[in-house]
């Protein structure tokens, strides 16, 4: 908890947040903190090319299995998203060290660069390259918001390893999280065990239509930008509505130009937020969006554009792991929820290449992203002890089932 | 028609158009121009408290007939609406005096300040204010859309002045005016006599919802306002095609905030333009909407709150006046149609105190508020002879009919 705070003091902004972007001089300072904690542990620290850092505990003997997060954070973040699954993971070796016991095989805890994606895109950067799904040259060649180039950050922060990338496959991953979402607080349930992460498909929409005068054109005439954008959204929360079960639709965005109360606009620009942990039905749900385009483009006479921004599969977690937290966590509070993770999280990359899944505990008011982002001590505490059995539990296993 | 490119030289943008917003340095510009113009034919400028500008020809006696109309734009403005009934009146001033004719009565020509109602709710705020309809000193603590208030802007660009409002009555008021719409040129008729105006109902509505991850949140426990938005603005395309004949609904500005892809917005600022000539209709659609927006706060669980902008009646111009332009206009070209305006002007406001009416002339494709605003040159031409003959003939009529 003192580690938390202590973390959350570097880069403070107003109601209790922070404001760590990633590679910035408050990521820099958050970075020099956790490394110092790393090695007060006595761990073994490499930083890679792209900037993660791995603390390993050098016991036993195998691949180690590896926990860890993020500790960047949006522009208006709060405490816990990440630095709780960074800090949990010290705090677990540093019981399992007071304790003297020695696990089966070597812990590692990480923090991976750039996962919030909100200086430099795409999110989940650091993890995304240390599995191999983007060369290093590349990620480094990003350009963020404010014109900066990753590894020209990295080298500055002193933050540009040496250890190459893709790194070492963990023997298995798993990450703890607050949930960032009302579902786990609304059920009354204490801990997820998450089974996977959902698809996330979003595209930006141009709608081009006529601008002219509101009150001399009559409806007949009209080539409304603005009524289109509006029969999409509806049309959005109804295919949402039939879909049912995981599917989330979201226009989160919407600008009209001029954007004047007695114009008829000439052009609506909205993005759709589309996810599902099923991806034929993610898929289905675009060919859907399509065809409703097509047909209300031809019924309004406007024109429409599509560009997608991001459009990432579901991902399935190891089911063996994620029974494993099941169970673990039940000996802890029941009822235990599986669930999916609506977020992106660095778990999903790691799925790639070892078995992975994650712990979930609940945000108050489903709030994150936000200053007031606030999970009870309780259950930090609790989904911590919990880690420490996956963990040590995942360490015993010889190899998991294909 | 050079005065006219001359005008339009100013606040030019990209397409032919003009961005002259109320009482920015380039409205001030424009005024500079045109007061320049009224002093070059001798006229006595006035300007008043809030920023009205007449010249008059003191020639003759009585009170004078006055025509006139608006020099500031929307954002995207075209070079005819508004700049062609002030210049069309100095036009006419100058070809008087080429010709040496003295009118039995002074002519008036004035530009009113914030006709658009672009940067300053209520739009036709000069006019309203010259014909008594406000108070100067609430006028002049308006707040535009950027912070700025009135008295200030005024202030700062130099005109206010110290005639006070009201101002005199007239002996009549007449408006040449672009149709800025499509019924004229589809209709195959040149001039309109217009008889009146639509009642016109500016809203701006306000919902707040929740701000929340798209991710993680489940559709049920949504607050959506931007889904809210949506529903608000189909629901008024549907009441205005069960409503038919004139009236007409538009969202023509929408704001969600924070305006983020990936997330529930907080809050939605949408405005709701609704006309019709028919006053019943039009306090029926209102409550209508009214009790839309009380149903769908409760079905999606958001706080609506509403606040006008705007609400004028229909007005019914002066049969007196409107038979006037419609004999002088038959006699240049014919069929003259009678006809409401769609559009909201100036003419408006001094019917409140004086016999008025409008003359129209077709705009291309009634497109109006855009840069391709466009008017053959040949109808501004004939309109401008038909606004002379018609300021003649209101200047020999010694008493109106009630």
């Amino acid at each position: 908890m003192q580690k938390l705070m202590d973390l959350a003091s570097l880069g403070a902004i107003d109601g209790g947040g922070c404001a760590r972007l990633a590679l910035t001089d408050e990521d820099a300072a958050g970075r020099d903190l956790v490394v110092g904690w790393m090695h007060e542990l006595g761990l073994t620290v490499t930083t890679d090319v792209i900037g993660n850092v791995v603390g390993t505990w050098n016991v036993g003997s195998g691949a180690p299995v590896m926990t860890g997060s993020h500790i960047d954070t949006v522009r208006t973040g709060g405490k816990y998203d990440g630095n709780l699954g960074v800090l949990s993971g010290l705090e677990v070796i540093a019981t399992l060290q007071e304790a003297n016991y020695i696990p089966v095989r070597p812990i590692s805890v990480g923090f991976f660069t750039n996962e919030e994606g909100s200086r430099f895109a795409p999110d989940m950067l650091g993890s995304l390259v240390y599995v191999g799904g983007m060369p290093v040259e590349e990620a480094l060649d990003i350009i963020g918001i404010d014109g900066a180039r990753v590894g020209d950050e990295l080298e500055r922060i002193g933050y540009n390893g040496a250890t190459p990338c893709p790194g070492f496959a963990p023997h298995a991953f798993v990450e703890f999280h607050i949930e960032q979402g009302p579902v786990l607080e609304r059920t009354n349930v204490r801990v997820g065990a998450v089974n996977g992460v959902q698809g996330i498909s979003w595209q930006e929409i141009t709608i081009t239509g006529q601008s002219n005068h509101a009150g001399t054109t009559p409806m007949s005439m009209r080539k409304d930008p603005s009524f289109v954008a509006a029969k999409i959204a509806v049309f959005l929360r109804d295919l949402a509505d039939r879909y049912s079960g995981h599917q989330v639709c979201t226009v989160g965005k919407l600008d009209l130009f001029p954007n004047l109360v007695n114009v008829i606009p000439a052009k609506a620009i909205m993005t759709l937020d589309v996810r599902n942990t099923d991806e034929l039905l993610l898929s289905q749900a675009e060919a859907e969006i399509a065809a409703f385009l097509r047909s209300i483009a031809i019924a309004e006479d406007v024109e429409i554009s599509t560009r997608y921004l991001a459009r990432f599969e579901p991902v399935e977690f190891n089911s063996q792991v994620i029974d494993i937290i099941e169970n673990v966590a039940s000996t802890f509070t029941q009822p235990v929820s599986r669930m999916p993770s609506g977020a992106g999280h660095d778990a999903q990359m790691f799925a790639r290449v070892c078995p992975s899944a994650m712990i979930f505990v609940p945000s108050v008011d489903g709030i994150s992203h936000n200053p007031a982002e606030y999970t009870a001590p309780e259950d930090l505490i609790m989904g911590t002890d919990i880690l420490l059995q996956v963990l040590l539990q995942l360490s015993n296993i010889e190899e998991f089932a294909q």
